[in-house]
């Protein structure tokens, strides 16, 4: 009913005048709920589109079946307004959809293969940390490789600062503080990050691709995937800039993060 | 028919990954169209999607009724792919929808209040010039002011030089000759703009506001509302920085503008 299509003068469509989530959910219970819920608040309020009711909201994990999924939920301006001149009195859509999700558990086991992004993305930060539907930077960048063998792009903005991934955030350890690009700017705050935050000293940094040689243990996180240990890094040529050897260093974030989302830390293998 | 909804798992609204062109239409027959197809390709080939085929997009004008009205066309990279990994074939979704249309012909006439917005466009080379479905930034610069006696605002860029306006470009003239920003980093190309700079040698400059307060003549353009002489600047707070008399020098663009657009030009009361 409320996963039916989108008028075509959904402002959504037309400027992507909105906003968006993807939750994990298992047997109709969402993780980070909360988190994805002050995401989207964060959201609204910045961008000045008032949010569904939340009893509305609530209601939507639960809709799901058994075993484990992604829900997508979108929220935008509705339709009206004239040209990019917004409605006076908007009434917000909202359009949602489950998706069957298995996470990619041997990544969080082995680690990943991960390239520097040609792209920069541009400063905005108006638009920074929130996770709107213009999205385009995103689709840009996760174009620039077709190797399978790659799972991630890492992303700098203009003056070659690390921001985020393509679909995650960007943590690592340096001389044993843990440490994130600054997503004053640019970037998006994802949910576990967030989470992460509140439970662990990781520190704000603006700093360039010299930190993640520098850096004992580096991942990248997000709140369906889990978390995703660095094992090589690649400039964009496809040239090896950095190998991690995936240990225990590792294991510490996973212990952290992973409860979160009733994903397994204890499981690998150290031998 | 594809008047119609969009799909959920449409990526224009997923993610903003499409292209739009607004055609001016008078009695079936598109102005400018050569112009708009030309930048919806380069817009194409750019985010590399595939466009419709060129039969298809040759007809829809045609498909209007008597009078006057704008055509709006979206272009999007369709359904498919893994998050922001775009599908391996993708297949374009066009959609469009023709709207009834009266120019604002006093402000041909009168000139128009335009106002500094405090939002400063961010720079992303990739997504420049090109009419993509990123909006956000016009979309909240728009929401600067409520005030019907302001018709535009006028933009810069994150170094403070001017880009152009909400949903039209910028050309003024100082010292006898005629400028507009550059639009390389930020900024929509539009074809009322590429089709003026074919017929009059219009100088790209990278300036602040300055250049706006030396100028003796200004004014903002688009393809479906033609020229407007500007007569006052306000900045942010509302406050007048600049004021000019609307007078035959103002004239000059219109009349080579306005004849592309089947608009008049030599109507005006220069007494």
């Amino acid at each position: 009913m409320t996963d039916d299509a989108v008028p075509f003068d959904d402002r959504g469509f037309a400027y992507g005048d909105g906003l968006f989530e993807t939750v994990l959910v298992r047997d109709g219970q969402p993780l980070l709920w909360d988190a994805h819920l002050r995401r989207l608040a964060r959201g609204a309020e910045r961008l000045e589109i008032p949010l569904p009711d939340t009893q509305t909201l609530a209601s939507l994990p639960g809709q799901a079946g058994a075993g484990l999924c992604v829900l997508k939920l979108l929220v935008t301006r509705g339709s009206g307004g004239r040209g990019y001149a917004s409605p006076e009195s908007p009434v917000p859509r909202l359009r949602w959809r489950f998706m069957p999700f298995m996470p990619q558990s041997t990544y969080w086991r082995d680690g990943v293969r991960v390239r520097l992004c040609r792209l920069r993305l541009g400063h905005q930060p108006l638009l920074a940390g929130i996770k709107h539907l213009n999205r385009l930077e995103n689709v840009m960048a996760r174009r620039e490789w077709r190797d399978p063998d790659v799972a991630e792009g890492v992303l700098c903005d203009q003056h070659d600062r690390l921001v985020e991934a393509t679909s995650m955030n960007l943590v690592w350890r340096r001389h044993g503080i843990l440490e994130t690009p600054d997503l004053a700017a640019c970037g998006v705050e994802g949910t576990l990050l967030a989470a992460l935050r509140e439970r662990l000293s990781i520190h704000t940094r603006g700093v360039g691709i010299e930190a993640l040689m520098e850096a004992d243990a580096a991942w990248v996180i997000n709140s369906v995937q889990g978390v995703w240990p660095l094992k090589q890094l690649d400039d964009a040529d496809g040239t090896c800039l950095n190998r991690w050897p995936v240990h225990t260093a590792h294991r510490y974030l996973q212990q952290h993060a992973h409860p979160l989302l009733g994903y397994p830390h204890d499981v690998f293998d150290e031998a």
